[in-house]
């Protein structure tokens, strides 16, 4: 991991861009000297991690005694796109404006992406607990699908807030099955392009004890203020020592 | 409205018992003499106003700078039950025991308390208005139907959480097309007693342009601690000024 740029915030949170083999990524780091747990702040593919709202986001958790790490994972952000990719997202513009259904293009375009965002959060987990003032447990925030399949395959992750605010491809469906971490699912309750109904039979999937479920009116890039500080407060629940 | 008790906790808050007529309320108020909005928390018919849980609650709730009232309306807690009452009750257990259709029993027993219970709690707020110290805007928290049935005729109740514990009218149904105030809905998503898809469908149905749904795993009793405190910043964002 090689940090290539850094500054300091006027809430006094460090906010570096860093490298790390083809992920480029943002970690934010609060002002205290304290080991801080971490929180993995994933968006999903359409993207990239510098969106202002994400920055906001990122910036308010260390703000609040986080260290915060977000990734552009493979064929997001302004990372390069596969040729297959760029084809999956013509075809979905083409069956979206004629009306057909959609299911089966969002399947054979996000399972790959899910596949191979993973392992590079892995990467990036894996580099991130070497380096000093960075802390366990390591909560996990934001795309749904990649969620599921890093909670489901890495024991490290022990709390997640999840936006479902996208497809979610079978396998993660399947997987949803095995997660007992504490969780919280927010859902817009109008968004276009996530039917209602999917996201809460997602929730009642999940096997885990502690689940909440937030719903608002609203589309799919209305979620309120406030939402970000009750993820906060989960996670301050589950990730806090002492 | 007379006061007939008064006793001050530990954390400052006044706690006094009332009369109004036929109804027994308490009133818990805040250490500070500045006004606070009132927040009316309303109990469904199965619980009197002194079971422990809710008595804790609308205790942490004045202590955050809230004044609260919770009575027994008519037919609850220790008032006396019509027959009418007793016969339906008798039905209901029947009717579950031999595991028979419940509605038309549930509408024929609660429809009637509903009708009775929101002049009663009209009746509190105008007598509480003019005590000194009591300021609107007012919440509302509680049973759902009544809490609907409120909101729907009186312009006073600006906000309101409400908990789908249980039956809800047809009326209360088809009044909730016409509420418009900011909600917070809470919901178990196991409660035995108040299947999931009906608490969806009148989340839905609710005019307002802010609501907010939150559901929890468990069942009926066993919503967690912190929806108290994230209710108490609900209110704080609908009904604090300045």
């Amino acid at each position: 991991m090689r940090f290539t740029s850094e500054r300091r915030l006027e809430d006094g949170v460090l906010v570096r861009d860093f490298t790390l083999g083809e992920i480029r990524g943002t970690l934010w780091t609060p002002a205290s000297a304290a080991p801080a747990p971490l929180i993995l702040t994933a968006h999903n593919n359409g993207l990239p991690r510098h969106e202002p709202r994400l920055v906001a986001r990122a910036r308010r958790t260390a703000a609040h005694g986080y260290t915060v790490a977000s990734i552009d994972a493979a064929g997001c952000g302004d990372r390069p796109r596969s040729a297959a990719d760029e084809q999956a997202r013509a075809d979905l513009r083409r069956a979206m404006r004629a009306g057909e259904p959609v299911d089966d293009i969002f399947e054979s375009f996000i399972a790959p992406l899910v596949e191979k965002a993973t392992p590079e959060w892995r990467t990036t987990l894996d580099a991130l607990l070497e380096l000093p003032g960075i802390d366990g447990p390591v909560g996990y925030s934001g795309w749904t699908a990649v969620g599921i399949h890093l909670a489901a395959t890495d024991p490290r992750v022990t709390a997640a807030s999840l936006f479902t605010g996208g497809y979610v491809p079978s396998a993660q469906r399947e997987e949803a099955r095995s997660i007992t971490i504490p969780l919280l699912l927010l859902l817009q309750w109008d968004d276009e392009g996530n039917p209602r109904d999917r996201a809460l039979t997602l929730f009642d999937t999940f096997e885990s004890k502690e689940k909440t479920l937030h719903a608002n009116t609203g589309g799919h890039t209305g979620t309120p203020w406030f939402e970000t500080e009750d993820a906060l407060r989960f996670f301050d629940r589950h990730l806090k020592r002492g």
